[in-house]
């Protein structure tokens, strides 16, 4: 998606090999119309594959799953994080670790929004290990729900995180890759 | 609003006098078709108000924020809300405490993204105390930018936080006010 690959080399920061700073127009300060068309360039992908349910990872997939969501007209489920393991009752819940950064979480959502007949389609803002997005994916599976696929806005294309989705049997859609960066050079393909 | 009223009539429980869950259309699963029509309600609410961004209150607010900030076509900034006090340097910071669940939390905010020419129109899901928008009050004047108002989805009218909020010198627009509640028992005005 060439309007992202723009602001990346525009606005984006690479502090090392590893971190990858788009704070300015996804994680922190978020473009919305750069949002809508993100969200309309994955639901094209995604239509007429019978999804029913867009699944946001808390917080950076959160505005681009909801315009996704608002074009295919179908609800948004956000999957929490949460940074300790004092979850209430009633929810399914996984563990998860960054590699990245090594913090744990758990990720959660309640079994009432994903049910046997739905077909979810998961969203997050980067890939990289893929830690988060499998998370989510066993959390689907555990509801008895299916993974539709999952999209991303930006994957690092230099780490393993596809090859663990494809392994899993998922679909992964980006809108664009970062072949590799280090500090102050990003390669977008 | 009166989509919103009826949500709330039909999915809306009260759990008690205090705790309303609108986890099935707000904050869980999200309806996308609602929340763009609740951001097109806000944004005429506050259009020629010479808005510069949108502050979304962490998790429920940004579905709304968002699309707000979309209709107004001005960015949306993430207000973070950190459960614990390890915050990364750089950070502009205070701390809240939730009068309903006792939980205390560090808002926080890149000051690169509140300068002050800004006027901050803060948008969160309930207001029932008012703590966490005292809160981003707070952080806003911090960054010398000015507060333009404030917008939530659902007023628990019989709590305090309008009061508090009108005292500090900012309006509360309200989509939905709720007059009284009690388990099994909600009052929409």
């Amino acid at each position: 998606m060439e309007e992202l690959k723009q602001k990346i080399i525009d606005e984006g920061k690479a502090l090392n090999n590893d971190i990858l700073k788009v704070d300015s127009f996804i994680n922190n300060q978020v473009d919305p119309l750069l949002m809508m068309h993100i969200g309309e360039d994955i639901a094209e992908h995604y239509r007429d594959k019978g999804i029913t349910k867009v699944a946001a990872i808390e917080t950076s997939g959160i505005a681009p799953a909801i315009m996704t969501a608002s074009a295919l007209q179908v609800p948004m489920v956000i999957i929490k994080k949460h940074a300790n393991k004092l979850v209430s009752g009633g929810l399914l819940q996984t563990e998860i670790t960054s590699f990245t950064t090594g913090d744990t979480f758990e990720l959660t959502v309640s079994p009432k929004f994903l049910k046997k007949d739905d077909h979810v389609l998961i969203i997050d803002d980067i890939l990289a290990n893929g830690e988060a997005i499998v998370g989510v994916i066993r959390l689907i599976r555990l509801a008895h729900a299916t993974v539709a696929g999952s999209a991303v806005l930006i994957e690092k294309a230099f780490q393993p995180g596809r090859k663990k989705l494809e392994e899993a049997g998922v679909e992964v859609y980006s809108l664009t890759k970062i072949i590799s960066m280090k500090k102050g050079h990003i390669e977008v393909e």
